[in-house]
């Protein structure tokens, strides 16, 4: 049995998204033909259009709406520490920090990290703008937050070495149990570190 | 913190597809932003052909590639038991069928479940349809395969009664334990039905 073909076109398009397999794909497909054609039209033209009025920040590479200005919001607020910046994979990573309301420096997406086997090397990073970012701006401290992942790490430790020779304040965020979490399931290498970072109670 | 227009948007519409929250939305859109234009227009240009190209199915209410002829696929196999009905709730359930192979009759496609709550009754289904088709065609066998929950079972109970005065061999599949499946997590529903159903070793 196969699908007629848009079906199964459309089928192939939504499982090449992260995490959706083809069980998945069918019922986003099936889920559409119940819609009538308005709602395919807006949901059609919304993927035409994501890429029509978006730029990239020129300072910090965050995503922003095209034609407005050169600078992102973060980057144009002028109530933002210039001082101190946060350096994240992608831009994606940044509604995260701002949700703590506990940072108001501002960001630096690398665009990835480093992944030698699919050829991603430092210099396909924003590695290059940062650092000229830090002589110019008279930063003062730069936190690396990557992800806590090998390629993250990996990516983190490149950067440390990079950015030694300026002699400023490089920060990594704490390790440790996440809030909600369970002894009983975490990993080894997580207890380990809250061990290692435990703080006297004041 | 606020993301551009068109990201919003496209968030959104993702946020709409069954089991998807903003959370997968916002990972779908940050994956499709790093792709080539051209992938977004395949992708676009797929939801809004999605229906285009298709038709129904002017006896079983299947899907089909319109412009073909009116019959799908399957009512125009020659090879298939002309004289059985497989009754589902979506042509969606069909490739299940399918891939046992040991179903080789029709479908009829109900076109969803008796909802009242939702304003969906008997008349709203392809209910009258299938009773002419049973009618015109010598149906020796109606196997209802509407799925096992309340209204999948409330469309059967519907659906026997109403074929009842045809006095046609009317079918329901097997219940009990699925295979694969693991007796400590068995629910009460499904192992009382699979202890009424028991059969005795040949």
């Amino acid at each position: 049995m196969s699908y007629p073909s848009s079906i199964q076109n459309l089928i192939n398009e939504f499982s090449k998204l992260p995490g959706i397999g083809p069980r998945t794909a069918v019922r986003f497909v099936f889920y559409l033909l119940r819609k009538p054609q308005s709602e395919l039209d807006a949901f059609g033209s919304a993927i035409l259009d994501l890429k029509k009025e978006i730029g990239v920040c020129s300072r910090c590479f965050n995503i922003t709406e095209s034609g407005e200005s050169k600078l992102c919001s973060i980057c144009q607020n002028p109530q933002r520490d210039q001082k101190t910046i946060c350096v994240v994979e992608e831009a994606l990573n940044i509604p995260a920090f701002e949700k703590t309301r506990q940072f108001n420096g501002l960001y630096h997406i690398l665009g990835g990290v480093i992944k030698p086997r699919k050829g991603v090397g430092p210099e396909q990073l924003k590695i290059r703008e940062l650092v000229e970012r830090i002589k110019n701006n008279g930063i003062s401290e730069v936190i690396i937050a990557t992800n806590p992942t090998t390629e993250g790490e990996t990516t983190a430790l490149y950067l440390v070495r990079t950015l030694k020779p300026l002699k400023i304040k490089t920060t990594r965020l704490a390790r440790g149990l996440p809030t909600g979490g369970d002894l009983e399931y975490t990993d080894e290498v997580t207890l380990g570190s809250a061990l290692a970072g435990r703080r006297e109670y004041q």
